[in-house]
């Protein structure tokens, strides 16, 4: 089926009035409408009623017409001729907690016209969601966040709008993926319950909003979408990203992680799905996302092991001078460090095989990747032991996490023949590094798939797929969540993937470490 | 079953949240509202919506819950503790051409609060209807006239609420019935392909409107209902009439007269419904409402012969000298002049009878009812043969109506046993009177039936009434609308009832004319 037929957009003929048929001009309408649609009821947004006559006289009888539904409700908010060269648009919103990144859509053809992001400029009030909500209970605290995300969304949307020479009128729909507490802060919802025990949001599926309710200014007539959550802690992002993976569609059992401001993970097939979220415990203090620095033009994010030896080769952002390190970088780094002898299984660096690469700061270790000489900083850039630390719980708690999961439904992790890896951490991750530490399971590299931004790809997807709302139904509620419960079983499981790859050196066969 | 229950307020319980049931506050409200509702889809609005989480811990659990329902979804749109002592209102209005009709209701009890009135201030525009669509062409004419009636209905309903101690804040639902044209000047639609050739509104059934989204200062939430039209000339005020009158719900055969702007005659029964409205043509000019001043103090609504004689008497309203003459008030003198033989079958008047009380002003021959002296102007009150003219038309234009319509579904007159007369007409007319000059047939006087304003009383049952609905939805479409089609069939009728009471006096058995 081509994209516009699925789409939003429908192409119809509207019959003129005649003595006979003397049906009001929004019932032929909508009588227009009704093959075009599967099921469902429909009416005319109350804006666009008032115009009507005049519009449906315009022409012969051919329009596009632009609709979104919501519980079976069709609403049509927008009729143009279908001779009309002007664009119909919609906006795919991934709502993040550090950045915001948009796509403006042809909501015709399906393409994407243009992409572009912004800082979420909520960080201004705390750079976290807890310090967000907190503000909430202020007096004006609430209105404050949601402005100043509406206020971002507004000044990007137009930046983009005038980049692809359309006018932010043509926008009429707008999806938008963003986690539980975000979704909340952009539309004004009270968020304080989400984070005390029992952690309720105000909403799982919110209905579809007008634009103008919310401060956006699009066309007046304009929808948002927002993709439900499941509960606090597992958010309409997630949802946005399985329906982009199309985990649910698949009768093998395959696995995305997503790896953003938190980890989460979501297992299952068409007939199942399970997920966890967040962080599990205070074992997984610091998070599997805290290393290094964000990528940049300068930072290294890749290094390689020149094979036999441990020199190391280093790649940088534009081919700058290293300036830093990301969290690609690192994970690469330990791998080359480890798989070259320079790291021992317990992650810890060792003096005699480092050579003049080790330095101590306050009886600290640190490993020298670049020299003063050759850095853009005109400083040493060092990795110290304590960082190092933090990978290596990084790395156990997403391999513990992984384990867990997979174990609680019966399936082994060497089983799985699709691993999906979304978010920036997965575009960039060098599977083979991330398997030689054990951050990931052994598996073929062909099993991984990098996905990119999935929540803006889930909401990319929505702006082309009317049929999509059932299916986004069904994930929501074929999902189980698992509570990472942190108990004594837990706990083994991690002290055993502290190890490099595991203390189960079986468990990654491919590992096999030359030692020199 | 109780008012409170089949109207739009439920009381329900909703459960606190909990580790165990973590569903969010906006779905767990939902759940709880279920069983109160049969069927369908439920949202909530989305500035409730902001604010229910503190909402729901306010309280024990019990609350008052008002929704609305369009299209079998259902929308929350206020939520206060059941032992909030703040009442939760309704606006029932007769959206009039010439006059406005407003009824706040108790939504909870079903009591009405308290009734008012105001002309409709689109009159400075046009008095009628006509005048007032066309100055919809001009620019700024339709928000101009849209204004003037929103602006007469805030005021008149903050006037009703101030006098019944209730805040505005506190109406959550309006129903609003009135003939299609003036539905579409409230909702600011373009009205200019009502009134031409093929007569199409811009919509028959409309959506529920946010109160706001039509300038109504009400509660935020609110929403308004419009009754739906079948066409340009069969509007939702005649909808609402046979709501009222519940035509719809009888196993007989009834029929409904009203008359305000223009006649409409609706006749059937639980299984059909036919009807026909307005003006038929040159035949009908002048139409049947045209007759003497409106009521008001010191008009003269009641004229009765004294048996025997040719004595007239008089009442007027407020027991005040009389200053002229009303629409019923004429009717009962027409039958008054022809039952003494001052008028003769052709309703001209009869010098000789007469005696001094006919006048003659440019040949003009007129009846002087109250002489200068008793009158309240101080001048003579007289009715011209002209005005007699134009009520012989109009007495004939209603019984070729009547018989026309019921003619053509094969039923007669005289097998009626429900005749129900609307309006302000129904409500003061005499029907001996309007028998004995043929206006209306001659049936048993307990077959009539005064229905007041049944156009409000529809607008009140749909507050009371969250079933309503299907009910309304049936009306609509089981009305088989009756073109008046002035053909040499209808001329030849219409000439037959210009006698009086007709040329066939066997159809008026009771209009035994005592001549002296």
């Amino acid at each position: 089926m081509s994209k516009s037929l699925r789409g939003w957009v429908k192409k119809i003929t509207v019959p003129a009035a005649s003595l006979q048929n003397n049906t009001a001009d929004a019932e032929r309408l909508i009588a227009a409408l009704k093959p075009a649609l599967s099921t469902g009821t429909v009416s005319i947004d109350i804006s666009l009623l008032r115009n009507l006559p005049g519009l449906l006289r315009k022409q012969d009888g051919e329009f596009n017409c632009t609709l979104c539904c919501s519980q079976d409700h069709w609403t049509v908010l927008g009729l143009s001729p279908a001779s009309d060269p002007a664009p119909l648009t919609g906006a795919a919103i991934d709502l993040g907690t550090s950045r915001v990144v948009l796509r403006l859509v042809d909501l015709i053809s399906g393409d994407v016209l243009e992409e572009s992001s912004f800082d979420n400029p909520q960080i201004a009030i705390g750079p976290d969601i807890l310090a967000r909500i907190h503000h909430t209970t202020e007096t004006g605290g609430r209105a404050a966040l949601q402005a100043l995300i509406v206020g971002g969304l507004n000044g990007e949307l137009a930046r983009l709008c005038q980049s692809c020479g359309v006018e932010p009128e043509t926008v009429l729909l707008a999806a938008v993926a963003g986690n539980t507490a975000m979704t909340h802060l952009f539309m004004g919802l009270d968020p304080q319950w989400i984070i005390r025990e029992p952690y309720i949001p105000a909403v799982n599926r919110p209905n579809l909003v007008k634009a103008s309710d919310l401060g956006l200014k699009l066309n007046p007539h304009a929808r948002v979408f927002m993709f439900p959550n499941i509960g606090s802690y597992f958010g309409g992002d997630l949802i946005a990203g399985i329906l982009y993976a199309g985990l649910h569609h698949r009768d093998e059992t395959a696995i995305m992680v997503d790896v953003g401001t938190n980890a989460e993970v979501v297992l299952g097939n068409r007939n199942w799905l399970i997920a966890c979220a967040g962080a599990a415990g205070p074992a997984l203090e610091g998070g599997v996302t805290k290393m290094g620095m964000m990528a940049g033009p300068g930072v290294i994010d890749q290094v390689q092991r020149v094979p036999g030896s441990r020199e190391l080769r280093i790649s940088t952002i534009d081919d700058l001078p290293p300036v830093g390190i990301c969290g690609s970088g690192v994970i690469d780094l330990a791998a080359a460090l480890f798989m070259s002898g320079m790291l021992d299984i317990r992650g810890k660096l060792v003096p005699e095989k480092c050579d003049d690469r080790i330095r101590y700061q306050a009886e600290l270790a640190h490993f020298m990747l670049v020299n003063g000489e050759n850095s853009g900083t005109g400083r040493d850039l060092t990795i110290s032991q304590a960082d190092l630390d933090s990978l290596i719980r990084s790395k156990a708690a997403m391999y513990t996490i992984l384990e867990t999961i997979s174990q609680s439904v019966g399936t082994a992790l060497s089983d799985l023949t699709s691993f999906y890896v979304a978010g920036t951490f997965g575009s960039f991750i060098n599977p083979r590094a991330a398997i030689s530490i054990g951050m990931l399971p052994d598996l073929p590299l062909t099993t991984y798939h990098s996905l990119g931004n999935s929540s803006l790809g889930g909401a990319t997807h929505y702006l082309n797929h009317a049929d999509c709302l059932a299916e986004i139904d069904h994930i929501r509620d074929s999902i189980t969540y698992l509570e990472l419960n942190v108990n004594q079983d837990f706990m083994n499981r991690f002290s055993a993937a502290k190890f490099l790859p595991h203390t189960n050196a079986g468990l990654f066969p491919s590992v096999a470490r030359e030692e020199s």
